[in-house]
């Protein structure tokens, strides 16, 4: 793991952290980088300079400046080098990306996701094949330093490894490994938990920027969530990371989970319990769905309102219980509970109402997801450029 | 804020780290002290130099060493000489103590509370009596450095109020203010809730000693619980952090509870959830009154045993929960909760089984806490001594 570089590990947390700042807030003059991390101008200098050499930033004037008093350089990330694949693997779909260093979506693909029964090895290859195709498509002179996957599952720490659950035998899939090599290219492909993934990309980019204390809730076709606490991933560290769709909020007649048990809140608040409760369980699981319930119920279909107000009730427990538990500055609702929140905000508001304490009803903001249905798909792209940003140079050097 | 100080504040920083390494751990030797905060020998000379100069540490051979080959010196805290006053308020009593620097409790006064409707002045009155009492036992040449208290309520960040019920219009009382100027003493008052102190006591000094992702859950009248995620108390930095006793566990036809809701752990798995359930409703409450049932239950008392096996399932359906959402490492049961959980471990363990995912189940260790009834008095010195540790110098300055 030692080997001798060329900085000490101050140097390269610098860069990592100059590389962070316009990666995640786009072009930054130097005097703002400067104030961000608390170092003076000819620091920030010296890093843009080894960045820049190394194609990762490059230095320009603000975009519709001229002639004299223009402002000072700004650093910008090489956004039309430096990219990452992105893939999302949720229950309806999987989606592939060329995401750009600074963020854009640069190229994207999408599959409709195989029905239930369809093997693990299709999915491999279909996401390789994109990945491959999203390569040929980049420019002649970018570079990949890296590939992220959201997985909408449980993953296990270290190896990347997904737990799958043909049906209940909970088998371990090498997931990571096997895209790997599929893909065939040089560098690891990171895996996430979609809600995990979700809760640090809306965190970074969307309804929870400037909010390191918040709660993602994420639907799929089940209920999954990710916990940030100073801006860390509760759970990050080892073990499996939060559950909270298998937090129990019925504990008599509660719906059968796949998790074997009954009345978790996915059990109550998934896909499932929506379509079952508004009497269209023999639709099609998937997003789709759940916005044409949304929409009748707003179009005064009863059966689909009632179901929501239901579903929305459930799920206020979940979140009320989250608040009096974890205290959150933010509760972000994405993937279809984004459609299922809209609809049944005053279901979740009279549950919090009724079963917080005055001195914590009032704290969380609840809001939507910012990035709607490209929330997963990002926390993978960042997923993926986490090496880079630890260690720019010594990253680079292997990757291109 | 800033003015002129004779070290910098990473000077500063090191002797507090260095006393408390001392005071949580007992002597140590200057080559531990070295390894333990990665610095050379002749740096721990220096600080513990000025440690001793400041009466706060001593240096000394370990006992029972003599003559040649003697091993090296060890670092010692000034217990003789150093001490906190530590305060515990609880349903049933109010405990105040003279609280020794390395953690010892050196002397105590108890009382039994006033029964429900006593005013609020005769709780900080005799708690202020006792603070006198002890300080004039102290030894002639000791000083106090700190006044910690435990408070079994809800804490308001920042001024120490404390949220106070007569009967749920919500009253703050200054409850910290309030003890300080009865007691007459320099410094002030720190005030914190009873789970949350006890949550850092059991961390610092009991079963939960090395993990520092730990979940504490207190049993007074009431259940409220700390949580811990790398060593640090999750809420700690703004709002009134959990109110876990509040979480929603019985969302049908759930007993009331104080707080206006009913269903919640603390109304189902409290003492007065209980004490109904053991058909002794008219009985006092109290710590005696929940070891009684627990004895009789022991001893054969079928409706004893029934009673506790149904508290302890809504205990379980809590504690898995809890194990959902944060995974914690370590699960302590304190307070008394402690002897609940003692005897009512399997219907926990049956709650945990049924609604915890495969992946998580096994990982919490169960533990009972290991301060027995001093968590939270052991916490409250603990926060007592937090200035001291933050500036041993400069606190200590201003306290003698």
């Amino acid at each position: 793991m030692s080997h001798p570089r060329r900085r000490g590990s101050a140097g390269r947390a610098s860069l990592g952290t100059l590389l962070r700042h316009v990666h995640l807030h786009g072009p930054l003059s130097r005097a703002a980088l400067a104030r961000l991390m608390g170092v003076d101008r000819s620091t920030i200098l010296t890093l843009t300079a080894e960045l820049a050499a190394a194609g990762l930033v490059r230095q320009e004037h603000p975009i519709g400046t001229t002639g004299v008093g223009r402002p000072s350089l700004v650093v910008r990330p090489e956004s039309e080098r430096v990219y990452v694949l992105a893939f999302d693997v949720s229950a309806d779909r999987l989606v592939a990306a060329r995401v750009a260093l600074g963020g854009p979506i640069m190229d994207r693909r999408t599959a409709t996701r195989p029905p239930a029964g369809a093997g693990f090895d299709d999915e491999v290859g279909v996401l390789a094949g994109f990945g491959r195709d999203l390569h040929a498509a980049a420019p002649a002179n970018s570079v990949c330093v890296g590939t992220g996957v959201s997985y909408s599952g449980t993953i296990s720490p270290g190896d990347g490894k997904v737990r799958y659950r043909p049906e209940m035998g909970w088998v371990d899939q090498a997931f990571g490994t096997d895209l790997q090599r599929a893909l065939d290219i040089g560098h690891p492909v990171a895996v996430g938990n979609d809600a995990h993934v979700g809760a640090m990309a809306e965190y970074q980019r969307g309804a929870g920027a400037g909010a390191p204390n918040l709660i993602y809730l994420h639907g799929d076709i089940g209920v999954s969530g990710g916990i940030l606490v100073g801006g860390e991933l509760l759970g990050d560290e080892g073990g499996y990371g939060c559950k909270i769709g298998h937090m129990l909020v019925n504990p008599y007649d509660g719906r059968h989970c796949r998790c074997g048990a009954r009345g978790c809140l996915e059990a109550e608040t998934g896909q499932s319990a929506l379509l079952a409760a508004a009497g269209r369980s023999d639709e099609q699981f998937g997003r789709d769905t759940v916005r044409a319930i949304v929409r009748d119920a707003r179009a005064g279909n009863e059966a689909a309102a009632a179901a929501l107000s239901e579903i929305g009730g459930w799920l206020g427990i979940g979140v009320a219980n989250l608040v009096n538990i974890i205290d959150p500055a933010v509760v972000i609702f994405g993937g279809t509970l984004r459609e299922v929140y809209a609809a049944a905000a005053p279901q979740v508001a009279a549950r919090i109402a009724q079963h917080t304490m005055p001195t914590t009803r009032n704290r969380p903001r609840l809001l939507l997801s910012g990035l709607a249905d490209d929330t997963t798909l990002v926390g993978a792209a960042e997923l993926g450029f986490a090496a880079l940003l630890a260690d720019p140079l010594q990253h680079t050097a292997h990757a291109v």
